[in-house]
């Protein structure tokens, strides 16, 4: 049976009794607390926090609890906060453009049940992997783009995604740069796999340059998208050692094989409410 | 400046109203809290937490918190729990043999200033490593063991160790089994450094097993010592790959890199009070 | 394009002058060496060595490199020897049960041709998966399994994978366990996975046993299988962090991505013709 | 028993005959390999070799052999090579500032036999550590920097470490920046640890820009030191993982257990004369 709870993700500069004031106002309307983690930044002094309660018996509507919150707590505080209720299903939306290691990765979890999502749709500037979005069942979208057309399919995809009532967008190796107009409509709701352990090897073609460099360890990075090509908030990075005797294409190889579990384990965190982006950072509550 | 904290490790059977209880016991009292974790093994139904909070401003005088806590929260909920306070330097005992790096590498947090911790014995079964000691101006003391001496000598061990008022015990690659009364004697205060990932290799010579067997994977582990040999709560672990080009002496040498490591690690944690152990296992907050 | 090398995998007793017989056999013959690594173990005395070289131009056909290695060379020196050409392409048998994530990886490296390999059968006790391969257009034989009818079921697999041709088999989470018989036919020709760091935790349900211990690092073991359960010689170990934080189901969720990874790897190093077993250990050449 | 061997390091285009020619110029003259290790660079055209031969029954003497390879077969191919006797010890410079944690690492693996070097001195700018090369009984020299004086103590530290018949140099955590001209009488024989996973964070505060940035990795890299500040060929690396709970110092005091790990693997690999720098890489044997 799924657990039927309520997650509050909240920040606010840091000051006394938050971690009491939040509390209490759970336990005052018989809201049984199962998680609690929360997280003060000395140096902007600002706190963080996660709380995830159980909604049988609590004592305020699902309806009302923001509300409620906010009056109650929320603004005494300087809050801002999101409230989430795991009932709900988050919808995913995936890009992609050639290469399906990670999107097989990400369908397989979804099909075997490891992750409680929707995918209503794959978008793609091509149409290579069709065929696997078919196979799945899934239903898939051919935007291509040109430099004439790009403002336009861009529009289609945002009123697209949000006829389809996306929570959040995954690019999966998408090999194109999104605009910043198209970044501005899902702020912090858009993820993506850099194939490098950044801030090394940010832009194009991670790989060769780690190879210039003779570096020993490569590494994978999923972040927010941004404005700023490859300097938003990061989720998740995992590394592996490589050596002399790893060519450009043992690089690509041993890299994907970091990309897509990264990749998905930043959805993960996604998926269980427990990241937390505030200006170039993430708070990961695990 | 130093800290001025109390931090409480508790635990009991889960229930609710446990956090909120001791949020409020603290904020009600004029605690600012300055660290929270907690956690519920589903299990077990156990509930475990971990607070810390600012004794400047609190209104329950040191001496009395632990009464006070107990009365009002503690007893009611079935707790156990630990009070410390920051300010108060734990006092940690060393034991060695003949190996030297994981001395040398506690020895260099210590006079670096990396941990707040005092020394006030190195205890040895050898001489070995006396000069070591000398070297660093902590008293060194000589207890030869053989089937003849060893409760006697165990007990002059102890006699010593409460004399200085040890806190906690690291045994940094001491190669004699403890009695079962010397480890009564220090339930859950006594940090040792396996040399295998353990429940992998128990026993003497585990890089010996560990070549025999042809892993690629080495590792060390550190734990609390029990009546069990090898069995008790684990702290820390940490491995690094090896493989068919590694014979026993390079298995040697890469083990020690990990058991230096993951020995401070676990020492690390024990002087943060972020360790609670509880039956054959550990809640490592962080 | 392809390239058309050999590989030769060698061992023998150690002894003078095996490398330089080795290669001026190939210099003599116009045959360039592209790649070589030699290992001695000097506990067992063995001597082991991977040489691939280029066929164009090489004087003796390929047909008759086998026997002249041999008889100038193999026996001269007690080899006991392998001899593969990159142009023909390995034949791989997949063995499934329920679990879909390993399949997955596999299958994804094969379609995205990561792998130069052909699978020629998926071979399961259940019908589970069946609709995998079919999406992916691979034989699927269903065999199942009862007590009463395990040794014959096990025959008509032998048949099956002979008649196919297969040069070896992978068990991508096969949750039975192969007769000493059916191993016999295909020695250290089939890989398996497990779903710990072995030695530790042998046997069924090794995540709840990593739970009960409370470690802190799992991890997943690839090895050929021998008639020895969980004994085989090991080709690849992968490990990684986890906490008093994870329940097993977090276990399970964290440790598919260490199989899938450790598998893949396994397999590749096969398909390079990489790894050498010898008694209970490998040499993975790299 | 210390083993009496010589171990050739070489480069050269790529061609045919290379390791035919090398091993039967070793065997033709009773000399008994006991490890080689080549590479070829496909993108250099470069090839790279090690190789370690027993001197007992070899045919030329060690004076000799030198001119003896070059001749019959280095100017051949056009080679650069070295050539080291295993039963001469390295003679190694140690550079401090103020930071303890690498020395120590260091002097532990002297002390205890680990390694088989000489330390002829320790030099550094401030008097700090003088207290340790004391009680390690080892040769401290202080150097003390200022604008004004940098070119005449560099001049001073040459002479010094020329008349010590030093061959490489290591810098343990040493605060300032070489010479251009200090950096050329030792081309690839000065050993750096910088305290981040280069090519992220060059410069100066690594921990503190890797805080900023939000990484979920940090590292550490020992390379050559080049006239291009924090770009000479990298030897080793490692990594660990931090969160959003890592403060700064405790980025610091995780990043100590790197650098003295990463620096001492790097000490190591040169020790074995595994390490071959060419260009801005390096071939690390192992």
């Amino acid at each position: 049976m799924k657990k039927n709870t309520a997650i509050l993700l909240i920040h606010c500069p840091d000051q006394k009794g938050l971690i009491a004031s939040v509390t209490e106002f759970l336990h005052n309307n018989n809201g049984n607390i199962i998680d609690l983690e929360q997280h003060v930044d000395h140096e902007l002094l600002q706190f963080f926090m996660r709380v995830e309660w159980e909604l049988d018996g609590f004592a305020i509507p699902n309806e009302k609890i923001d509300d409620f919150f906010g009056t109650l707590i929320g603004r005494k505080f300087n809050m801002e906060w999101q409230l989430h209720f795991t009932l709900k299903k988050p919808r995913m939306a995936i890009f992609v453009s050639k290469m399906s290691h990670c999107l097989y990765d990400i369908l397989q979890r979804y099909m075997s049940g490891e992750w409680d999502v929707e995918i209503p749709v794959i978008i793609s500037n091509h149409n290579s992997l069709k065929y696997i979005a078919d196979r799945f069942g899934i239903n898939f979208q051919l935007f291509e783009l040109n430099k004439a057309n790009k403002a336009a399919q861009e529009a289609a995809e945002i009123e697209l995604l949000q006829s389809l009532d996306v929570d959040f967008i995954v690019l999966a190796r998408y090999m194109q740069i999104l605009s910043d107009d198209f970044v501005s409509h899902f702020p912090n709701r858009i993820i993506n796999i850099h194939h490098s352990f950044l801030p090394a090897f940010k832009g194009a073609r991670p790989y060769h340059s780690a190879f210039n460099r003779g570096v020993k360890v490569i590494g994978a990075t999923s972040h927010y998208v941004t404005a700023d090509l490859d300097e938003g908030p990061i989720i998740a990075q995992d590394v592996c050692r490589v050596s002399h005797k790893d060519a450009i294409p043992d690089l690509i190889r041993k890299g994907k094989n970091l990309e897509k579990v990264v990749l998905s384990e930043a959805i993960w965190t996604q998926l269980q409410r427990k990241v937390l982006p505030y200006r170039n950072k993430t708070i990961v509550f695990d």
